[in-house]
């Protein structure tokens, strides 16, 4: 069974296995640090599709099929599906996971989607009923920008505190036996809001959960930073970084050691046009499924905290002048 | 450990108590056939806020307070909410549900949501972390045209196999012990994606759906139609109803003396102007919130079938011409 620990943190008995991880992006993200990690990087934008939308929806169903058959898999194999993504009512994935033919459940969680998947995935795993699940989820630049700000050929400005939404999707297959490194605990986050209303400033609103959900789970525990390798946090981007910092310090927690941003990572941000990094469902997807279970493979990461955040905005709740809540589930993931 | 039989049913070992739940619906909901049943009616729309999207906030809010409280409870009691919506990135759930600050698993299934809210909870306390969770989701007629169809100042014709989204919210309160109804079974939802296109004839997307995942259940028990006290669908309408029936006929199974759909039930449809019936999360959540419980209380039912049905469309899929994907999730509610 699993144990419920402090305020929320849950450390599972039976450990879901990362056995395979699959990640494809855009051409830009290709262009990126970490470009030699994926498993496939687009050619342009449409991917052969019709609409951006479409063109999402194909990444995930070959994101998945990469964690699928890279082991040998088929699809028959896999119990469950679980996966979301940014576009209204998830059409990345519906249309995406649709010819599977694997029961899916869909999830909604912003940024934090992919955390949110595994973390479900997890809990069916450890319950017995399933032996081998998918967690899985996308973003697309072009279909993000207009359907949250303007369509491209506006060619509007951004700001400079904006992200660079990513193209890009990643699927992890967890397994309830096999090799890799395993989920040994998860915070599940709650919506922290601290009144944040500028949409372009995600990091910012997403910061506060980021800091909740990572001090819950360090006290909870009973750890501290210097005990990961890394703590990995996606998307906050420079400007939430440095929140990041402001308010984990007030708790007595210095984290810069250990933490990155999959945000700040992705893109070479002064050279790439990024203003305060990359965000989107599939920038900590694609890094998590490709670069960070790489460093796992190698053994250079044995013990990590990948800090999914989501900021639970829609054009309509700003519109109506709402503020932008956010949301930071984590995975503890560890070589046992 | 819970068990997984045939193609994709699974049996609780824990079998997750229903101890609770609340319903709160909108003014025409309440002067329909189960008006009595409801927690509470709206007086009108608005609810007293400044907008449709926060009045449907608002009653999910309400649902998941009336659920806590009415036996005793609090807030702090609730180990996790799960909750989704219809309206574009869940804002129903995100700024209904923030201010709870309870761990929050978000999902999207349409009008599926609330039986996958069951199900992905009742795994986390089968998983034992979790002892007390809550399944939550809403939907509102009046947000609901303005993102799917028109805004109601347009004074659109509905055709006649359309659906009218119900405005209501549902909260089922389950628990790893107590005294109420359990969660015996489920089986999670494929995506079935028979080609249909007419987003205003939804039950006939749905049905497809619907057909798939009883069938599958009902295999995976090796039980009939008759062992059931009842099967209810949510909500294929009166046009989605008769596909159903076609659909289960061919697998040689006749489900006609045991089934009701939720959005035939919900409104008295020849004199409320309902066409084909009800939809939108709220509808069978709502009902299965209030009378079905009661049914349970009174011993009036003793074990049903809970099968909750989604559309997954959004209106930029309608508008580059996709399908209506259907998916549909099932609940298998006990006495025991």
């Amino acid at each position: 069974m699993a144990k419920r620990i402090g305020k929320g943190t849950i450390i599972f008995e039976n450990k879901p296995v990362i056995i395979s991880s699959g990640a494809v992006v855009g051409k830009k993200e290709g262009e990126g640090p970490y470009g030699e990690f994926f498993d496939y990087v687009l050619e342009d934008s449409r991917f052969g599709e019709k609409t951006f939308e479409q063109a999402e929806s194909k990444m995930q169903k070959m994101a998945t099929a990469y964690a699928i058959n890279k082991i040998g898999l088929k699809a028959d194999d896999i119990d469950t599906l679980c996966a979301g993504d940014l576009l209204n009512q998830c059409i990345g994935t519906s249309f995406g996971l649709k010819d599977y033919n694997i029961p899916l459940i869909g999830v909604y969680g912003a940024c934090s989607t992919m955390a949110l998947s595994m973390i479900i995935t997890s809990f069916m795993i450890e319950s017995g009923a399933v032996n081998k699940g998918v967690a899985v989820t996308s973003s697309h630049f072009c279909s993000a920008e207009r359907q949250y700000r303007f369509p491209l050929e506006y060619g509007s400005q951004r700001t400079p505190n904006s992200q660079w939404t990513v193209t890009g999707s990643g699927a992890a297959l967890l397994s309830n036996s096999g090799e890799g490194p395993v989920i040994f605990a998860v915070t599940i986050g709650k919506i922290v809001d601290l009144g944040v209303k500028d949409q372009n400033n995600m990091g910012a609103a997403m910061a506060p959960a980021a800091a909740d959900t990572i001090v819950t789970f360090l006290k909870d525990t009973n750890t501290k930073p210097k005990d990961y390798d890394a703590i990995f946090t996606g998307d906050l981007g420079l400007v939430g970084s440095d929140l990041l910092y402001a308010l984990t310090d007030k708790e007595g927690i210095d984290i810069r050691n250990r933490h990155n941003d999959f945000g700040v990572m992705m893109f070479d941000i002064g050279k790439q046009d990024a203003h305060s990094g990359a965000s989107g469902c599939g920038c900590s997807a694609s890094l998590m499924c490709s670069y960070v279970m790489e460093q796992f493979k190698k053994g250079n990461f044995k013990n990590i905290l990948y800090c999914a955040t989501g900021a639970l905005l829609s054009p309509t709740s700003v519109m109506q002048g709402g503020t932008v809540p956010g949301i930071c589930h984590l995975v503890n993931i560890k070589t046992l």
